[in-house]
């Protein structure tokens, strides 16, 4: 099983959050569970939510929706759109949390081959720092290493099977 | 005619440009100006280039795409996404120089209702502060003034007619 570590770096002071991760696969299989919507709840937030897609249009221009949901029932729903869908390389979209309207922060996520696998960079910038910082501060963090964890641990299924 | 200041803001050492402009109009004339693509080329960037829409659909998951052309023929292709449009209040949207592929920065632009008329805020918020410096030293200060020129000169003329 992989267990290359997540690197995720929110420099004081700024309106950034950046996420860097190798995996034992190739872009197209990295990008493949992170885009197709049959993988995605599979992977992405933490463990003890499920997650369930309303909508989920990976090209320039769609859309995506999604809701979050606890054991004891509590919903959170996000949403954004697509703005740059390179497969394999580049994905740009932004990201809201229905919880906070207004505070919409715009993801990158890029694809580099390296000489044993691929590397997933990520960075996410806020409309100000402390739109970030109460990002940070909602635990997002824990998200992000689980969901890490878990296209890890997808990947690893998936040569498998 | 209006004659309000139009104030740029860019902190060094920020990926930030904010800007702030008053207008004689109701936030819904001036929301109207803005998003209409049959206004839209008549006031957005400065008086020496034509704009030409190619798509221009404002609704949160739209998408828009036009060309500014100069008299010598050089073309600037802009394109981006709507992620939310509440109207006559706040338009949030993602904007791409084509020339500049990757470098997509997040747009946010707010109508205030004041006792004189209506005050538009934007703030834009890019993926670093070299890509905002970049933008910044492209001459975009100039463009942005000439804007909101064309604008009060557009919203006068609309409410003589």
């Amino acid at each position: 099983m992989n267990t290359n570590p997540t690197t995720i770096s929110a420099p004081a002071g700024t309106p950034y959050i950046s996420v860097t991760r190798e995996f034992d696969a190739t872009p197209a299989q990295l990008f493949r569970v992170q885009t197709d919507p049959e993988f995605v709840p599979q992977w992405l937030g933490p463990r003890d939510l499920t997650m369930t897609i309303h909508e989920y249009d990976v090209r320039p221009g769609g859309s995506y929706r999604y809701t979050h949901k606890s054991a004891d029932g509590e919903e959170y729903v996000f949403r954004g759109v697509f703005h740059t869908v390179d497969t394999d390389t580049l994905v740009i979209q932004t990201f809201e949390f229905e919880g906070a309207p207004g505070e919409v922060c715009l993801e990158r996520a890029s694809y580099e081959k390296t000489d044993t696998g691929v590397r997933l960079h990520t960075h996410s910038v806020f409309p100000s720092v402390e739109s970030r910082d109460a990002a940070v501060e909602s635990g997002m963090e824990y998200g992000i290493n689980e969901s890490m964890d878990r296209l890890a641990e997808l990947l690893a299924k998936e040569e498998e099977s």
